[in-house]
């Protein structure tokens, strides 16, 4: 344990924007100098509520996460989000004319907003997307929100770190049908129908409750709720953050909440050591064998047993 | 190597349905018996063409697969589709109202289909793919369509397995921004605007052509093409198959395809040794003992040192 290191967790345990902004970074860039520091903060992990923010694209998720920010700060709440999204309209990132869409959260002391990248990180997203978000808990925000770009390969991950998954609809047809496909009506503890102004908005509702009360239920599960929104004008906000807070205090009876943390923290060291074995693996010796093997048209079933077998 | 696997082998290369059916379902179940099987049709693997069609969800992949199909077996081509989507309608996936749609292709003793879901199998479905493919393609078949979902974690891992990859899109609104954010446009090869008979289709076309000849190209990389097809109407389709076997074309020439395929294979490799090290690990004493000191709050790094360095 470095001097330096200390010194970074502790200046990010005093709330330093600085030096929290430093350790994410290097957790993006794989710095192993990270994990340490990730070590040191561990004691203070655990406090922040986690709400994921997924759903198809354009169901106006980034607009939802904003004004729910809002909320969440009248409400005392300091507020952290992890935008998994390499063209976030937070970060201003500008693309075939989407719009700049600058928002009041960004100039709030108490709200930090983080833009991760989902290119070129098949699968080593969800762990880096986790270590942001208790790097973010231990620095003493409160409550921390995933918000998902809708299509992709890590969404499923990303949501399955969060306490509270928030799934964002639009009433536009087929919609609903999509999300299920999408296995998105699993992970969902609060539906948003978003855009409920337009057409179709009630009927489009009344289907998502329907096909939501066909599923079994028991009174120790949790029935999703449905929450109408207009996010660009800030309606139905309030009514998402009470259906955010019921399914918290739903969890937060019968221990739930601490049992499906700690599953949700086995999977993650699960996805640590994993990580750890690959990268010790996966020597450039090993890698050779790997292609010229490969190259000789082997099996890869037999490929794999040779290369596991001289490891053991 | 048992008479029984042997002979469901010699089924298969002799072009047994049925046969065929049987292991793909080991596959899908995770049967032990499947591995020796897959080993034995190994050296008949590498001869079948692979396409991946994806895109957003709504933009007619499962239509334009259809009418592919149709075409490809007009051209000599006997065709697998892996519809992965757990309602794919080629299964006749009934949900929330969506029509049974049937298809003249599952009458044709040409065409194989197969769906595979995507739920619950997290990380294991492009693997599973992967090997469902191998299969399909030493038993004779020699175009396989990798058709997916749309949304979800493991549709870009999917389309890694294709040598050509058609990304759909619709003429409406953001679709193509949307394309861009789901890093969607690097992986496709050919672009299809589905649905072309729609206002704004020309425009759409346009915009994504521009943004396809702002990026960097040198006489060695492929400019995808962008084809304007209706689909329902089986307009665009004879296009659509000519900018395939164009992309095709490329990388014959300079060993592009060889090296493209190793490659894959490579990657597939590598999945294969570490499932199969990851099986191996985690042994019900390791999952108690991961489970022990996640309830006493260690921290992640320090539980997985201590869970590999009892392992070496």
């Amino acid at each position: 344990m470095s001097e330096l290191s200390q010194s970074l967790s502790e200046k990010i345990l005093q709330g330093d924007k600085r030096a929290l902004a430093r350790l994410l970074t290097r957790i993006e860039n794989n710095d192993a100098s990270a994990e340490s520091i990730l070590s040191e903060l561990y004691a203070n992990v655990g406090r922040a509520y986690r709400i994921g923010m997924t759903g198809p694209p354009g169901a106006g998720k980034s607009t939802l996460t904003n004004k729910l920010t809002r909320h969440l700060r009248l409400a005392g709440e300091k507020v952290a989000i992890i935008a998994v999204d390499p063209t976030s309209p937070f970060t201003g990132g500008a693309l075939l004319g989407d719009r700049v869409r600058m928002s009041d959260v960004m100039l709030d002391e108490g709200v930090f907003i983080r833009s991760m990248a989902t290119r070129g990180s098949l699968g080593g997203l969800a762990k880096k997307a986790t270590e942001v978000a208790d790097v973010l808990d231990a620095a003493g925000y409160t409550t921390i929100i995933f918000e998902t770009v809708g299509v992709g390969q890590s969404e499923l991950d990303v949501v399955h770190a969060a306490d509270t998954t928030v799934v964002a609809l639009v009433p536009e047809s087929g919609d609903a049908i999509q999300a299920m496909k999408a296995g998105l009506m699993e992970i969902a503890d609060v539906f948003v129908m978003n855009k409920a102004d337009r057409q179709d908005a009630d009927k489009a509702v009344q289907a998502l409750s329907a096909s939501l009360e066909l599923r079994q239920h028991s009174a120790q599960s949790w029935l999703p709720r449905v929450v109408k929104t207009v996010a660009t004008m800030g309606q139905g906000i309030a009514e998402l953050l009470q259906a955010i807070n019921a399914h918290r205090a739903f969890l937060e009876t019968d221990a739930r909440l601490t049992e499906r943390r700690r599953e949700r923290q086995q999977n993650f060291v699960q996805s640590v050591v994993e990580e750890k074995w690959r990268q010790a693996f996966w020597t450039a010796q090993r890698m050779e064998e790997l292609r010229k093997r490969v190259i000789q048209h082997e099996s890869p079933y037999k490929i794999a047993e040779a290369l596991l077998q001289k490891h053991s």
